[in-house]
C-alpha cells in the first residue's frame, strides 16, 4: 500500500513524463524490432564465439543496423583478448558398463592427446567433497562431480552450483587429476551438455575439463551406485589459439544535458559456439537497442543513452573490462544490462544511493507495475556481468529481472536457439526497458554514488 | 452405456476370473519390476544398436534375467542380418550464412567422401513435392525436406510424415541428388536429431542421407526464406559392415490347454544408437515381462503366454520377420506388443473375428475401464511393429495404445534416457497388460482367424 502511494504521489509529481512513459511503455508491447534483431542475429550469423569470425561479423552487422535505426556515433571499439577453440570431445565409459557419454568441454579446458586418456573416475557429490577429498583418492584419476541444482525463477542456484564449474577443475588439478567430468552447471533432462568458463587459478596446470549432459550425469551416477570401479575414456582437443580481436559495438541516443550523466545499457553480441545465442544474448541486444530506438524517436532525452553490444563476455567479461577501462573518467548516471533471458521481466532491483532510492523507486515502481513487475528491493549485485565492473567504480546499476525458470534448462547449450525467444514475452521485455529509459533518461535526480559502493562479482 | 452394460453382463458371467482380474491389476500399480528391467537395461546395457555386442550382451542378461525370474523355455533364438554402423556426422552451411547445423545419418545412408561434399541446396516443404520436382532440379544437389508434423496423442502422424524418412532418400537418389537432409521426423524442440531406418528402393543408388534437428531445420528454412542460394558442407560416413548376429530372446509361463493356443506379448531389445532406447523399447519388454510374471505368480494360466524381446526392430522387424518364419506353425491364440513409450495406456484397440469381438470386448473393457482406458474400436493396424507381421498370417491381435503427445519428442533421438520414463505411468502399463493377460490368457474364445485379414504394414 505505501508503494502505491508512493507511485501516486510520483505520478502526480510530474504528470506529462508519466503520461509519455505509459504511451511508450504501452506501444512497446507491440514491438517487433526485437524480435527482428534476435532474429536475423541467430539466423544470418549463428553462434558467436568470443574473438571469433563471426563475432566480427556480428560487430559489421550490428554497426549496420544500429546506424539504420538512426542511432548516433556508432563505433567499434576493439580490444585484444586470449582466444581458445573447441576441438574433438567423446568419451566412453571402459568398464564395467561400455558405452558413450555426451560431453562438452569447458572453456579453457586443456587437452587430452588426441587419441585420449583412459584412467578410473572417482566421484564426488558437489564441490566441498572434492575440495576435502586427499590428494591420493583423486591422483591420475577422471575427476566426476554431481550436484542437485534445481531451476529458480531469480537464477540465485546459479551462484553456488556454478563454483563446481568455475573452481571444480582448478581443485581437481591442484590434486593431480587426470582430467574433471563435471554434471552441466543445468535443470533441464536433455543429452545438450552445458559449457561455460572457467579460469585456472594461479599457477594451476590446465586439466581437460569437460561438462556432461544432465542425463548422462545421472547415468554415471547409476553406474557408480552399483560399486563397480568405473573406467573411463575420454578425448578432448581444445586448444589456445592466442591473442585475437573482439570488441564492443557502441552506439547512442545523445541527451539534452551532457552534465546529466550517460545512461549505459545494452546486452552481450557474443555468445558459446554450440548454439545460436538467442536467450544468451541476442535477446538482450535486441530488447536494449529497441528500447533505446523508441526514447529516440520519442525526442531527445535528457540524459545520453549509450548503448553497448559488449564483445567476449561469456569468457570472461572481457568486453565489460575493456568498455570500463576506456570511460571510466567519464559520468554515467546509471548502467542496466539485458543478459538473463527473454522470459517476462516479473521484478526491479536497484543499486542506486541510500538519498536517491525512495525518489526513483516510486517513479519506477508506476512506470512498471502495470507490465507486472514488482520492485524487489535495493541489492548491491543488481546488474548484469558486463556492468558489474562499473559498479566497483560507483556507477549505480538497475535490474530488469527476467523469469529464469527455464533460463539454466537452455543456458550454454546448443538448444539456445530461436525458437526459445516468446515473441509475446520479448515484447513485453521491450515495453519494460522502455519505460525504464523514460524514466531515468528524462529525470536529473542523481543516482550515485552508491553507498556502500558493490564490490565486482 | 451399452458397452457398460456388455462389460458388466461379461463381469456376471464369469465373477471369479473378474475378481481375479481385479485384484491382480490393482497389485500391479505397485509394481517395480518393470522399472527394475528399464533401469537395468539402460544402465547396464545403454544403446543397444542392431547386431551389435551390446545387444548381444542384453540378451545374455535377458536370459539370466528371465531365468532368475521363473519363466520357463528361455532361450535364444538367433538370426543373421546385415549391419550398419554410424560414422562422422557434420554438416555447415557455407554461403550465405555459415554455421553449423546438427544432423544424424539415417539408417542404411550412403556416404560421403571422408572430407564431405560441398553442394548447393534445394528446399521442398514435403515429400510430394520432392516427387513433383523435375530432375534437373535436384540433380547434383543436396535435397533438403522440411515439413510440419505435430504431436498427437494415437502418433498417427507418424505414419505419413515418416513417409519422408522412408522413401524421400530413394525419391531424392532417383532424381540424381548429391544427398538428403531431411527435418527430424520428430515434434520436438532441442538440437537431438531424430534417426529412423530407411531402406532403399529396388536398384536406387545409396547416397547420404541424414536428419537434421527440428531447430536446425528451423534454421535451414529461415535461411532460404532470405532469398539466397544456399551451399551446404556435408560429411557423412557411415558404413554397411556385413553380415551380423542378431536374435530374439524367448521365455514361457506354460499354460494348461496346449490347444489353447499361444499368447504372443514382448517389446524389442534392440535400440537407436545414440540413446540408451528407455522408451523405445526398454519400457516394452519391461512392461510385458512385469505382466507376464504377475500372471505366472498367480497361478498356471490356461493358455500359455510366450513373451519374446524381439532384437533388430529398429532397422528392418529382422526379428519379427525371425520369428514368423520359425514359429508360424504354431497355434497362436493372439498377440500383442508394447513398443510405443512408457506413458500412460488411455485406449485398447482389437483386430479379432468379428465372431469374438462381442465376447472378448466387454471382458476387456471391464478389466482395462478402471484403469482410465477405454475401448478404441476394431482396427486392423491394432497391434506392435513386430507383431505386425503375424497378422499377415492371420493372427488376431490386440493393442494397449499409450498417450503419444510426447513419444515423437523423444523418438530415435539420444534423448531416449531413462529420466524420461515416469516410474508412475509405467505401472500403470504393467496393470493395463496384467489385466489384459488375465482375461486373454483364461479365456477360450477363439479370436481368430481374423476377418477380413489385415496386410501386414
Amino acid at each position: 500500500m505505501k508503494q502505491l502511494l508512493l507511485a501516486t504521489a510520483a505520478l502526480l509529481s510530474s504528470p506529462a513524463l508519466a503520461a509519455d512513459t505509459a504511451a511508450l511503455r504501452d506501444a512497446a508491447l507491440k514491438d517487433d524490432l526485437a524480435w527482428e534483431i534476435t532474429e536475423t542475429l541467430t539466423t544470418e550469423i549463428g553462434p558467436r564465439p568470443a574473438a571469433g569470425e563471426a563475432e566480427a561479423r556480428a560487430r559489421d552487422w550490428a554497426v549496420k543496423k544500429l546506424n539504420a535505426l538512426g542511432f548516433a556515433n556508432v563505433r567499434i571499439e576493439t580490444f585484444d583478448m586470449p582466444a581458445w577453440e573447441r576441438g574433438a570431445e567423446t568419451a566412453e565409459i571402459i568398464s564395467p558398463f561400455p558405452q558413450r557419454l555426451v560431453l562438452a568441454a569447458l572453456g579453457n579446458s586443456g587437452a587430452t592427446p588426441s587419441a585420449g586418456i583412459t584412467a578410473e573416475v572417482v566421484a564426488f557429490d558437489g564441490l566441498q567433497a572434492l575440495e576435502a577429498a586427499p590428494a591420493a583418492q583423486v591422483a591420475g584419476k577422471i575427476v566426476f562431480v554431481n550436484h542437485a541444482m534445481a531451476a529458480t525463477q531469480d537464477g540465485s542456484a546459479y551462484g553456488p552450483f556454478g563454483q563446481i564449474r568455475r573452481k571444480g577443475p582448478s581443485v581437481a588439478s591442484q590434486k593431480g587429476a587426470a582430467a574433471i567430468v563435471i554434471r552441466s552447471i543445468g535443470t533441464d533432462h536433455h543429452r545438450n551438455p552445458h559449457t561455460g568458463v572457467q579460469v585456472w587459478a594461479e599457477g594451476v596446470k590446465p586439466i581437460p575439463a569437460a561438462a556432461l549432459t544432465l542425463p548422462d550425469a545421472d547415468q554415471l551416477a547409476r553406474i557408480f551406485k552399483r560399486g563397480k570401479p568405473v573406467t573411463m575414456h575420454l578425448t578432448l582437443t581444445p586448444r589456445s589459439v592466442g591473442t585475437r580481436q573482439s570488441g564492443n559495438v557502441i552506439a547512442e541516443v545523445p541527451g539534452r544535458e551532457k552534465d546529466a550523466g550517460i545512461v549505459l545499457i545494452g546486452g552481450h553480441l557474443d555468445s558459446w559456439d554450440q548454439g545460436t545465442g538467442a536467450i544468451d544474448d541476442a535477446a538482450g541486444v535486441a530488447i536494449t537497442t529497441a528500447a533505446a530506438k523508441r526514447i529516440m524517436d520519442a525526442g531527445k532525452p535528457l540524459r545520453t543513452i549509450r548503448l553497448v553490444w559488449f564483445g567476449a563476455e561469456e569468457v570472461g567479461l572481457f568486453g565489460g573490462n575493456a568498455y570500463r577501462d576506456r570511460h571510466r573518467t567519464e559520468k554515467h548516471a546509471v548502467a542496466a544490462e539485458s543478459d538473463f533471458g527473454a522470459d517476462r521481466v516479473w521484478r526491479f532491483q536497484t543499486n542506486v544511493s541510500a538519498t536517491s532510492a525512495p525518489v526513483v523507486t516510486p517513479k519506477l515502481s508506476a512506470a512498471l507495475n502495470p507490465l507486472g513487475i514488482a520492485f524487489g528491493g535495493r541489492n548491491g549485485d543488481a546488474g548484469g556481468s558486463d556492468i558489474s565492473v562499473m559498479t566497483a567504480i560507483g556507477v549505480p546499476t538497475l535490474e530488469l529481472s527476467q523469469d529464469g525458470t527455464r533460463y539454466f534448462d537452455l543456458h550454454h547449450t546448443p538448444d539456445d536457439t530461436l525458437d526459445k525467444v516468446d515473441p509475446e514475452q520479448l515484447r513485453q521485455n521491450v515495453a519494460a526497458w522502455t519505460a525504464m529509459l523514460s524514466v531515468v533518461a528524462n529525470d536529473a535526480t542523481e543516482l550515485g554514488p552508491i553507498d556502500p559502493p558493490a564490490a565486482a562479482h
